[in-house]
């Protein structure tokens, strides 16, 4: 059986886009950086993802270790999702995208006002 | 007619992911930030790429500002991709990628040895 370390690719950059190199996986993170949320509070704060597509989501970061399930025994059953350490690690990606991500709309905005 | 400004989304993480939200995007990003690459060069360089999805992914940071596509006239004529100063300021993002990716990849192997 081959292990995760050997399907990894050699560049770290193309292990980690392997990880969260989606749309959907960096808004997901993106969220989750704050607090732990519920799937439907998911689905309703990221605008146009399926129900599969943050399924698949989801469930692939599960298995890649980034994201823990929690399923609360109360009624209704309360299930939540929130990063694992590996996961919390990620904080300066998203944190980099989101300076990058301000100075840009202020370069737009700027432009805008000449 | 709706400027680049109100199509972005409210958030600077979604206004990131909008640009680079892909895997392909990211591999190319990757590589750009290195020095500028041709056509064919960058389809063997990342592996399992379409030419469509190259194509498609250049255009669509071409139109956004990302990259630049010179032609010089030379015979065969030669195309390179690089990065405007725009696409250069994502430096920060491919870097935190990239020591996650490195950090991540220690850890597997700690894990297997033990």
């Amino acid at each position: 059986m081959r292990s995760k370390e050997d399907i990894l690719p050699e560049c770290p950059v193309a292990t980690t886009v392997s990880l969260i190199g989606s749309k959907w996986k960096l808004l997901i993170m993106r969220n989750l950086l704050v607090r732990p949320w519920r799937f439907n509070e998911l689905q309703k704060s990221i605008e146009g993802i399926s129900q599969k597509a943050l399924t698949d989501a989801l469930r692939s970061m599960e298995a890649d270790g980034i994201v823990i399930r929690t399923a609360y025994p109360e009624v209704p059953p309360r299930v939540e999702y929130s990063l694992t350490e590996q996961g919390e690690s990620m904080r300066p990606i998203i944190k980099s995208m989101e300076s990058w991500g301000t100075a840009y709309k202020e370069r737009m905005q700027e432009q805008r006002r000449r």
